[in-house]
């Protein structure tokens, strides 16, 4: 029970933007309920700001700020560390150094756990405290957790989730009202869903970050950003879409991973996913993970992937259970190996493609040509007229990813193609 | 860590049917993958069953089964039980002799923890051991320990619930093949998703039940199934199904529990959920709990409600938890008061219902009377023709459930009234 005298559990908070304040405000609200369940009670007993003269929303007693957050990591007084600052530093020396003073850490901080996720685990391992993460991936869907516990009996093959708020609104735009990418992500913009530079969401860089992470636990290995294959959503059309539509498929960004024999796959790239299926019914913001296993079969997990209240509700699940187990040895399973990586050349899928042509005799015979040459079977394809182009749409067996790319340097060289179109991986056809 | 000699945790294992069965199989298969990443090596050490001579599918070694289930609860060499026989009796004894002998207990036991759950988690208090019963809710799906942990700081709204996929298969046929109940049934009777006698699953028993279990954890409080409000599916028609589509609604049995002031409304009943709702799309016989919290916003759990794989999938997360944490005293939250139930009378909702009516002049506005008298304001009302009849569909502002009780009560005394239809709450508009 950690705390049998009932004393406060003080918690030490690193940063208090939009996460950090929410938090702060919901153990507020929820100190007595969560003392009355638990036998807990959280004091929130120090916050690191970097401007402690700005505004804030939350009301926080005097002497609690500081802009000194190396004297929490080490202060006697902090039983548990949160850290909400983001990045790699100074958050990863903070953590490290609280870890090493013992203390047990929550933190939501995806990137910092993407990239340097194996040190951090090592730390805390080496000093028998817990480093809890469910809020680094998909918000306030409790994830983690039901991934690391739930289904630690589990083999589990393939997780592929919308993990990305923002595209995935874009997307749903683009999809239920025609707009265009760069309309729908104005209006992204606009609601604050989009930051003014949106390449991180809308390059999927975010959304790898992510799969990293959900692979490191689906799979008990280690695998960073940088193993993650990674294509954005900026060169979706609206006709992409409505083509996708008509076949009977939703596009959707899409963090995969999967577990090959004794490799892992880990990418992130839009994909054509059948209506029928449960993620293409993820509207909006929403988020949503899709898990596959042996022996539980299909589950999907959906909700708020971002946003303050969401965010802080899933670290303050964590804080509970930092503090619920203070002074025991966590018994969560760890990561044990860096992960083979299967390169996304030896994958496999059915693929979807659009092309323009000059409208002439021959053309079709040309192009379907070049698929043959490189053992890429069409599955259905279509024409229809542009003016004196054409457009043909194809939809392929599957194929090997290196002889789909073969394929698509091929076409290129083509003279009667015009333009070559977004390649779109097709989901379930696999 | 529990077991830092590596010696192997010995199961005791009480009953061996389709989920007992496949937990076998799947700690079969999966204890390699579980002690590379766990350090711990499971091991089913007897296994108590009715009729030892009986063909079975899993392969024991002689000498681990056993009719003598008192033996195993009683044996020292025996870590941690698992139940999964079902019913009250000797489950309930069972588990408590287990309990009192120090050993911790994993149940895929809904009707035992509806009725006697108090009882038994007190036991395990007083025993300092775990009481684990993520499988008799929902199968393989994560609930309860999402529910006790990851929202453990959240104050929990709502949870709705698909939860028995006998009843959604049946309202799936329904709905996409205009079937009659009785078609679906005799369909999920030949399938086996539904038992020679379905009323358990059609009259909403079994799902009951699993509100009893979620309300008790998601609250923090004590309910059991004899608090459940209940109507089953059996009297839904195909027409009821075919207007609430034509309205834009789905026909779904849920189970639903709400936290009201200082009380609680525990119920499970048909309900016309909006065709855009996560639970809509929920399709065949998956399961599907939809969570609404205060910080976290809306969140969905979806998948496999039954089955033995995906049920011994669940047994097997909430043994590896256990295993893990032999020899420390839990930490979960517990229930702590016999919730107050809110009377269904007391709860507010919009309605559909639909009547036959004789088709003359003034039987729109009697038939109005009756609703206008009661309260109950009509939101919008559509008549069609039935040869010498008419059929008056009706939809509700919303109302309190004794004001449209007692409207039906006036509707069956009105002799205009050939056929009062069923009643059906309507999710969203409340």
């Amino acid at each position: 029970m950690g705390r049998v005298n009932g004393s406060p559990v003080k918690v030490g908070l690193l940063g208090c933007g939009n996460v950090g304040a929410a938090l702060v405000d919901l153990i507020d609200e929820q100190a007595d309920a969560i003392a009355a369940r638990t036998s807990l009670r959280l004091e929130v007993a120090r916050v690191a700001v970097h401007s402690p003269a700005k505004e804030r929303s939350v009301d926080l007693e005097s002497g609690i700020l500081t802009t000194d957050a190396a004297s929490i990591v080490t202060d006697p007084a902090i039983d548990v560390v949160v850290e909400v600052i983001g990045g790699i530093e100074p958050a990863r020396t903070l953590i490290r150094t609280a870890l090493e003073h013992g203390k047990p850490v929550v933190t939501a901080n995806k990137e910092l756990l993407a990239n340097v996720g194996a040190e951090l685990h090592d730390a805390a391992a080496a000093a028998g405290v817990q480093l809890l993460f469910e809020a680094s991936v998909a918000g306030g869907i409790p994830l983690i957790r039901p991934l690391r516990e739930s289904l630690a009996g589990e083999r589990l093959r393939r997780v592929m989730g919308i993990v990305n708020g923002t595209t995935n609104f874009i997307l749903t735009r683009m999809s239920e009202r025609g707009s265009s990418f760069q309309e729908a992500l104005a209006e992204a913009q606009t609601l604050g869903y989009a930051e003014r530079d949106p390449t991180a969401d809308v390059e999927g860089f975010d959304a790898g970050a992510k799969a990293a992470i959900i692979a490191s636990v689906a799979f008990g290995v280690h695998v960073v950003a940088g193993d993650v294959y990674r294509e954005g959503i900026s060169s979706i059309t609206s006709a992409d879409i409505a083509f996708a539509a008509r076949l009977g498929y939703v596009v959707k960004l899409l963090a995969i991973v999967e577990s090959l024999d004794d490799e892992v796959a880990v990418r992130v790239h839009p994909a054509m996913v059948p209506v029928d299926h449960p993620l293409a019914t993820v509207r909006e913001s929403f988020n949503a993970v899709f898990i596959e296993g042996d022996a539980v079969g299909e589950l999907m997990l959906y909700g708020r992937g971002a946003g303050g209240r969401p965010t802080a509700s899933a670290v303050l699940g964590d804080l509970i259970d930092a503090a619920s187990n203070l002074g025991r040895a966590p018994t969560a399973p760890r990561e044990v190996a860096k992960a083979r990586i299967r390169p996304i050349d030896e994958l496999s899928s059915q693929y979807y493609l659009n092309l323009e042509v000059a409208d002439r005799p021959g053309v079709l015979a040309a192009v379907a040509g070049v698929f043959g040459a490189h053992d890429v079977s069409i599955k259905a394809a279509e024409q229809e007229g542009l003016g004196d182009e054409a457009r043909l749409i194809f939809i392929t067996h599957v194929a090997r990813e290196r002889d789909m790319q073969a394929t698509l340097r091929g076409l290129h060289a083509l003279d009667v193609v015009d333009r070559v179109g977004t390649l779109l991986r097709v989901i379930g056809g696999d």
